[in-house]
């Protein structure tokens, strides 16, 4: 099997996935590699933080460089951005329809269109039209050669009627179907097999929340992942709407809720079952020069007990100006081992873009120590 | 003595400087760190291609984050910056002047005024008003704690009249006389003292560069700068004015040109007998997407004959869209090492930074393997 849990607590658990790229602990954070590069961030230094896994774009590489250039390199997308270690690449889904708003702005109706068949979508940064099927998702993903591959789905906005919701998940099914058959077919007799994940809709509806996944379990896939989340519903929703699907999705394989999110988010993800996520939040906060800092050392902290682990700070604030101490007392990534909170602040008051690079850096390191903590939590 | 000089030939030379923070080989060549950061690019970085000594800003520096936080580190900017290797700041005078042309068209003639005193200037992101004597400059740059410190100069723009530069390079003469007498005082007795160094003016004039020189030569400096170069003046008289200017300075003190160049000027420069160059030329083209690559492995090529050592590229241009190629044969930088020219380019296309990064760190590596090329030629 592709995925084994080596401890379980009541529900949250610790595990080994593994792709074709290698074995990955879980649960685990994806840094985000929309258009094959972290920003401001060489893979070298991502692997030397610890993660495991990085996430791409579909909808946006095959945009720009497009495939017919990726699929020249060895192992696609990893030789491209020079990444050994396996890439999860989410299906295009979500930015047709979050991208779509522009493009519906810009070229009215005709900006994004669904069909039975697939979407047609403009690219609004220059007007150019694409089609894109569940079956081309695949073949994309395919030639990008990426180690876990995302089925289509519909993302519906926040908030939608529960008739929306149910025709959108009913669709995205039958795509996953047919994104299911097409990767059997084109997969078949391959050694190294990539992994095909399936995606549960159903907005904020219980009842359709089941029903997705049901419907995709049926299909059966390699691992499940919780869409249509982070699309403006209120923060609350996440649990209830976790507690409402992770129970009809099969324990033994990996489940990957999509796009979230903060730290606290994370927890507590990983405590209702959760294997697997990805966010901008710290490398884009990182940018902004919002910092998380850690309240205690983290290998010390109980995650059950203790809620407020901890804190962010804006280092452009003025309180910073003549702060000669290290950024976070927990941390030795290259920020905090050798530069101090008013250096960072510097650089961000000057504009230095070595600041938005540091402060990323850290940010993903938090990230991947709160992974990390949270695996020995359950030990 | 502070510069000992290994090997000369006709007029080029290798040698070794000692600073208060160790020994550096020159002929050398400073990256740029106006802000205490080589833009984009760690300290760490800088040290691994090889650097020994970077160019601090006491203009930008002693406004943004000012000294009086610089001064609480151990060593100042070195522990600010957290670069222990050798630094050079300018003097401010390049600044005041090149900048004031912009605090003139908003403050009027009031943007900077010259006095035999100092400067008055406006700073003109802000509209706060400043006054820099040479005094002031020495001070803040023993405040910074670098390890070489220049002389508060004027730098008349160019073109100018023989009258106007004749006038101008007297003042920096008489500056420069109070300069050194401020910065013996102040570091008397000390027993690791910065080194000090004069600045050459005089425009296009060669009576002119000759009555500076030999006034500086007077005050007698631990080592001089050609000034007033890369202010617009035409290429070829680069050569003119070294040729003019070398044979006034004392050949066991360093020699510096100020703000170039290109790498057939540094080239140039060498074969004429400097020692020092700073260069904003491989960070901001790098950042620009504009690259130097090698015509030859630089450990073979013999600088006096070959003419023709380099080409530039332009990395955006569509005919490296599809070349997979590594950038340059030549080279073993990070880029050259782990990317194609197909990724550098699809970086810029997205405007990832990582782009201009790589871009930079090539740029910096081909302007140090040149040095210790140049170094080697002479050998």
């Amino acid at each position: 099997m592709h995925f084994k849990i080596n401890r379980e607590a009541k529900t949250s658990r610790t595990g080994e996935l593994r792709t074709k790229s290698g074995r990955v602990k879980t649960p685990l954070f994806m840094p985000i590699a929309t258009r094959g590069a972290v920003k401001t961030i060489l893979p070298s230094e991502i692997e030397e933080i610890g993660f495991e896994v990085v996430l791409g774009n579909t909808y946006h590489l095959s945009l720009k460089p497009g495939t017919e250039l990726i699929k020249k390199y060895e192992n696609g997308l990893h030789g491209f951005m020079n990444w050994k270690k396996s890439i999860l690449t989410d299906s295009g889904g979500f930015q047709i329809f979050s991208l779509g708003a522009r493009a519906k702005k810009r070229f009215g109706e005709s900006g994004v269109k669904l069909t039975e068949e697939g979407v047609r979508f403009i690219d609004s940064t220059n007007g150019n039209k694409y089609f894109m099927s569940p079956e081309d998702s695949i073949q994309i993903q395919l030639d990008l050669d990426t180690d876990i591959i995302m089925c289509l789905d519909e993302c519906p906005s926040y908030p939608c009627t529960q008739e929306q919701a149910k025709k959108s998940l009913e669709l995205t099914t039958r795509w996953a179907k047919r994104c299911k058959k097409y990767f059997d077919k084109k997969t078949k007799g391959r050694k190294k097999k990539p992994l095909l994940f399936g995606i549960v809709q159903g907005s904020n509806y219980e009842k359709l929340r089941i029903q997705s996944a049901q419907e995709l379990v049926k299909i059966d896939f390699d691992g499940y992942a919780i869409g249509g989340v982070a699309v403006g519903e209120p923060r609350e929703q996440l649990k209830e709407i976790l507690k409402w699907t992770l129970p009809y999705l099969p324990k033994d394989r990996p489940r990957y809720l999509m796009g979230l999110g903060r730290p606290d988010e994370l927890v507590a993800g990983v405590v209702s079952g959760v294997d697997m996520f990805d966010c901008v939040i710290p490398t884009r906060e990182g940018r902004h020069g919002r910092l998380f800092l850690w309240k205690d050392d983290p290998q010390k902290i109980d995650f059950k007990k203790q809620v407020i682990f901890f804190e962010t700070i804006n280092i452009k604030n003025a309180r910073f100006k003549k702060d000669l101490g290290k950024l976070d007392e927990h941390c030795d990534c290259p920020l905090c081992k050798n530069f101090s909170r008013a250096y960072l602040r510097h650089l961000f008051d000057v504009n230095e873009t070595l600041g938005s690079r540091l402060a990323s850096v850290h940010n993903l390191t938090f990230y991947f120590k709160l992974m990390e903590a949270l695996r020995k939590n359950n030990e």
